[in-house]
């Protein structure tokens, strides 16, 4: 019998750098290239389960959805307690394709699904990349094949690497939860530097766990995980046809999260994964030089404060300004200004640190204290920021991340396709 | 006795583009430099009117307001018939400083009225420059006093000139619309290349005319061609403190609008006017190599198809893409999908062209045509782009104008305050 004050003493959340998608027990991982990366690295991962997954899924809110997005949203409402593969290529996103590229995305969750005897609608797969190209099935399907010899506990890393596009970085973690009843792995990998926003962007994540999780649990909360991490990143306010985040709960711990504790612990640590990969999309940022945190305070509401700190994020003046090490307030305010929001600028306040100092003042009552010129230079030359904005309104408060808008950014987007 | 059977054959409307706010009769102008701009270069400038005007402003809709959009609000509120002077700074936005800015501003209005024994009220004021810095008001109120003894009808494009900030070329024109009565004067000088949005940004324009305009018809002819031309830019998707527009009549000309038919003319007049200031502002945005007009047709409703076009328009991915000459139409397709307007991706299609070629077709019924890439290139290489969207849902269509995002924008921007 589960009971709420048998909270067993030494539950602990331990962050796993080295951690994967693999780390939970019973998943295992291959990548291979196949040809759709024309710099020939790999560009097609397999992630296999041992055994039966619930499993939940969020999906972009762009009205232009890649074959993917429309095949998976339809497998989780037929299937959502045994999913067992997540297919993955890069370098071509199949959207904008018509029939032909939703006929190409069934046959690579078929050809997925035949090679380890399971029905396709346990198969979940995920493309990203370019837009409007064909997608070079027969590629695929050689290399599924491949990546179905090469299943082991170790390629989690390498599966990590071959979803990337245009990041620079390899996206994965794990945490370890310590219960009464032993361990429970949640692990991560994700990609994405540019288009992503708040809303979900260009941006994929497979979030694995062994820990026993009912399928009806699971939709809530990776939106909740979500709300509270990929929607709040913004690299340039752009989103894409195929964000998808999965998560896969496969039970081989053997254990269940029908104590109230265990599962506090569980979400807090599905919260800790995508967050920690949100957060490393930001610093993978196209062409970015800096990872700011902007955090909104005083709000009468936390959908306005939401929107305040969006506005802010995704303002080219402020990102440039960002960029060029120019603690520019004028340009954070005139933002909020523009956010939607009714706010008295004579009650707003402004704060600039980095993460190793305290904070220095820069606006009190909507006018400018008399601060240091170069202590404020100082803290936007560095490449963490914080930044908090005040509103002098409510109780509600928002974090967001963000980076800056650099030459790099310009140079990456306007030359992506040649 | 007016009547509308009774319509001249002979009207007509001619564009002059080396006119400017002086081209209708009674108004003169003076600019001056009066240290405000590290340049040395004219940085304050009088306008003046030989009789009283009527007179309508359209504000920033930021929650953070400059001194100076404060104070013409109020004073426009007491007295829209007897306006004779907008005086104008550029350099400094006085913005962000609060009470003595306030003061500043005050002070501003009743130096500029003193120097012609007018009341305070009869002076609208403008400011553009660096927010949060307190206005130097010393400078500003010997610069009043210089450009007082300068006015005449032939610094029109000289006023032009000194309200300029980070644009490069002074923006100003005139139509003339000849009537049977006579001609009419309609003239206009404008500012502003960053910071411009569909929701009136970092711009100032000033509109004069020698027209008799009852004052009760201003507000809603002002408010509708700002909709239909500053409110249909964007530069880079930011807005600022102290956008306004003013229009000026003063009725020196002799002609009043009560026939239909000249009214109709006049708003014509005063829409194009805005129209082609709005479009002088794109071209010049900051760091700009292309003129983009960007068409929304096909929509359910004209918010929608606005909603679309600004989302485009703003889109750092698309603004880049342009800036690289690279025909990405993936990226035009998912910014469109991000616009919070529902529509079929289905039934979308895609041309463009430049103004002086037929169109080419990239996408129909959501997928891409067979067109040649180098078609497509060249189009894009050129400085003039016009990209047409049809949603495949309505009648309703919008068009507005951008401009690419380049490595100059981030330069000037990163650099701005140093």
């Amino acid at each position: 019998m589960s009971n709420d004050n048998d909270e067993p003493k030494d539950s602990g959340m331990v962050l796993l750098a080295e951690g994967s998608a693999t780390s939970p027990q019973g998943f295992r991982a291959a990548a291979v290239a196949c040809g759709l990366k024309s710099s020939g690295k790999p560009d097609l991962s397999l992630l296999v389960s041992d055994s039966d997954c619930t499993a939940a899924g969020v999906f972009t809110r762009n009205q232009v959805v890649a074959a993917p997005v429309i095949l998976d949203r339809k497998t989780l409402r037929t299937n959502n307690r045994r999913i067992r593969v997540v297919a993955t290529n890069a370098g071509n996103a199949n959207a904008c394709t018509g029939e032909p590229g939703m006929a190409a995305a069934k046959e690579m969750q078929q050809t997925a699904a035949k090679l380890f005897d399971f029905h396709a609608n346990q198969v979940l797969i995920l493309s990203t990349g370019i837009i409007g190209v064909p997608l070079p099935i027969k590629k695929v399907k050689t290399g599924l094949r491949f990546a179905a010899e090469g299943l082991s506990k170790e390629n989690g890393k390498a599966a990590a690497r071959a979803i990337m596009t245009t990041d620079t970085s390899p996206k994965h973690l794990a945490v370890r939860l310590d219960t009464a009843s032993g361990p429970i792995f949640i692990g991560g990998m994700a990609k994405g530097s540019g288009m992503i926003h708040p809303d979900m962007a260009t941006m994929l994540a497979v979030i694995t766990t062994d820990a026993i999780v009912p399928s009806d649990k699971l939709p809530g909360l990776v939106q909740e995980a979500v709300n509270l991490s990929f929607n709040r990143i913004s690299v340039d306010g752009d989103t894409s046809t195929n964000d998808t985040v999965l998560v896969l709960a496969n039970g081989a711990s053997g254990i269940s999260l029908e104590r109230q504790s265990y599962w506090s612990l569980f979400a807090q640590g599905v919260k800790l994964v995508c967050t920690e990969l949100a957060k490393m999309i930001v610093r993978d940022g196209e062409g970015a030089s800096k990872f700011v945190e902007i955090k909104i305070t005083g709000s009468e509401s936390e959908e306005a404060a939401q929107a305040v700190a969006r506005t802010i994020a995704t303002s080219p003046l402020v990102k440039t300004a960002l960029a060029g090490s120019d603690p520019n307030w004028g340009r954070i305010l005139a933002a909020a200004g523009r956010a939607g929001v009714t706010f008295d600028q004579r009650l707003v306040s402004l704060w600039i640190r980095n993460f190793d100092n305290p904070r220095l003042q820069l606006v009190h009552q909507g006018i400018p204290t008399d601060y240091a010129e170069n202590e404020a230079l100082g803290i936007f030359s560095r490449p963490e920021i914080h930044i908090h904005l005040d509103l002098g309104k409510g109780p509600a408060e928002v974090t967001v991340w963000t980076c800056d808008l650099t030459h790099d950014y310009v140079t990456i987007n306007a030359d992506y396709r040649t």
